[in-house]
């Protein structure tokens, strides 16, 4: 048994478009925040977690503010880059490669792309226009066939989210909108409307993990698990990208020792289409499978229910940078953990939970899927 | 003291410009023949390290090879991915995080650029239109001008890499050169003309990492060691590159227990251009301070000389894919300790070292080095 690691000092940048802004400035907000948080001005080492930010990036934002001359790794994981950041700092500093290390996140998608990410053109999915937004329709336009939820239940988790975000000053949209509003909003990928959607989002997210120095209400990472993803099994019960989660969380909670993601106070997701969110808080275990369109709908995972999923606003609302998506989620559930999340606050959150899918590819069940679990000591 | 983790098989690609080929039959060249060397089927995790492949090609490459369900990560690193993805695999191992992991390099350089690579514009440098060839070539510009080598050296080394590449089926380019031949070569960034720049190539290498067995003969990691740049200091009494090399070998040497790289039979170093190769071995130590170019010239690097450099014939000859690089150096090393190298063997070799350097942007000491020590037990 190794000495716990603790987090300890968590910040992001301003979550939006910001097309005008660049990496340096992005990672430089939110690196900044993170030192201070933590009381550090340096560190041994560094994980960068990013998707389409250009080659060598980790280094020329690094320099910009200072940090140079220390190991320095880019990681590429789809939408789990942060936290696959986040997983290998962890594993640094638990098995005493380097004493104190940054996990950073980045993206800039305004000006990545003009529009959307082209699907890969040498997939057959690629090929057939199969681009992340048809992905989690089809997920959808299948699990409503079930008949395990509504159209409504599913715009459910869009109203929760963008209300839950009301109360997040960093987060890119937030609202009180109705179920009517969502689905009445533009479609773009039937059944997925433009509010079911996570927004283009630029932004950066960090945390600096060190040993564990046993203080009060430390925050620690109780188990943590990574996963790449298996064929897709078109002939399952689940849908895409459901087995993948399972098997994550399972993994993070045994190394938590943990019986059931139920035991956790508050836990942010990969809802980057609302579909996921559902199929996530089934997979993980915090409602019965089936109950994921109920529960939000039901307010079962709404603030003040019994088990609160993205307080944040999550991806839907807070944003989606996709490489600092990962430290986010970490930042939220770090802030939750110490009681410092004002309004959107999870009374007396002691475990929180982060689940973060990477996209698929070439019919896998998820390129990637991070677990985490962090407890307030 | 952990248990020593072995190189239990390599394998490469072809190297060479081949846009008729894609990622995925490149990789399968490498992985295949890796796996039959090791005697295996599958591994527990995968290290992928790639510079401009794009996003989610590793689960890509691997999916259509069967591997998949295991822990994927991509990282990047400039020309030191592949040694990175090494790296980062042998830390698991070490660890005892995953119990036999690939490390996969790859890169489509002919197909990835329209010419050359682009600099990056939100570099003063790149700005500037400083590209790789015009960095190394204000290295040897600068190592000219104090004396230490002349223009007649500096090809010397391209003269000795493509004569040893004669004996590497897998190299790109190979050939009897004279050293007026070299110079007479047209001229791409002065004083550095085409036979003194590494070509544009295609392909992908790969190594099995597993804990040692204990046989004879076997390959094990004895020492690695990953730096990232601290900022270049232009009145450095060193070209550009030294520093980083030296203090990478310095990290690697020590941590293998040897002394100094003249303790190594056999070395693979980073020689892009001519120039890296005459800086590297002075940073590394294999010959006096200033003496680089007179070692090319005098058969000191050369094979059968007192420190054979390059024995596969470099990135000069054998050619360069960025990400694949690394792994073909180890793959180089891990087949001379075995004594399987015919014509350009280093008679009785125990030792031998990988030296990786990562290209610089934003005035840095180079991006990232890598060395690593690897034994025949």
């Amino acid at each position: 048994m190794s000495a716990p690691v603790a987090v300890a000092g968590v910040g992001t940048s301003h979550f939006g478009r910001q097309p005008e802004r660049d990496l340096v400035g992005l990672a430089y907000d939110a690196v900044s925040e993170a030192f201070a948080d933590a009381g550090v001005e340096n560190v041994d080492a560094v994980w960068v977690g990013t998707v389409f930010a250009p080659a060598g990036v980790a280094q020329r934002v690094l320099r910009a503010m200072g940090i140079t001359g220390v190991p320095i790794l880019t990681v590429e994981n789809a939408c789990a880059s942060g936290t696959t950041a986040f997983v290998e700092a962890h594993e640094a500093v638990r098995t005493g490669r380097y004493g104190r290390v940054l996990a950073l996140g980045l993206e800039q998608m305004s000006t990545a792309f003009s529009g959307a990410i082209v699907p890969e053109t040498t997939d057959p999915e690629g090929r057939a226009g199969l681009a992340m937004p048809a992905m989690y329709a089809m997920s959808a336009a299948r699990y409503l066939y079930t008949g395990a939820a509504t159209l409504e239940q599913l715009a459910a988790v869009s109203v929760k989210n963008h209300a839950h975000a009301v109360h997040n000053p960093r987060a890119q949209y937030s609202g009180e909108y109705t179920v009517d509003e969502v689905l009445a909003s533009r479609m773009i990928a039937d059944p997925l409307t433009l509010l079911q959607c996570c927004p283009t989002s630029d932004g950066a997210a960090a945390a600096v993990l060190t040993a564990a120095s046993g203080g009060s209400g430390e925050v620690v990472v109780r188990g943590a698990a990574l996963r790449s993803g298996a064929p897709w099994n078109h002939r399952s019960p689940h849908v895409w990208g459901h087995d993948i989660v399972a098997d994550t969380a399972r993994d993070a909670l045994s190394a938590a020792g943990l019986d059931a993601a139920t035991d956790v106070d508050v836990v942010e997701v990969h809802d980057a289409f609302t579909i996921g969110e559902i199929v996530t808080t089934e997979a993980l275990g915090l409602v019965p499978p089936g109950d994921g369109g109920k529960a939000a709908a039901g307010g079962v995972t709404a603030l003040g229910g019994a088990h609160p999923v993205n307080p944040s606003g999550g991806l839907l609302s807070r944003g989606h940078p996709l490489g600092a998506t990962g430290l986010a989620q970490i930042a939220e559930i770090t802030w939750q953990l110490r009681g410092q999340c004002g309004a959107r606050q999870v009374g007396g959150a002691r475990l929180g939970l982060v689940e973060t899918m990477g996209g698929g590819v070439s019919v896998l069940d998820g390129n990637s899927c991070v677990v985490t679990v962090l407890e307030a000591r």
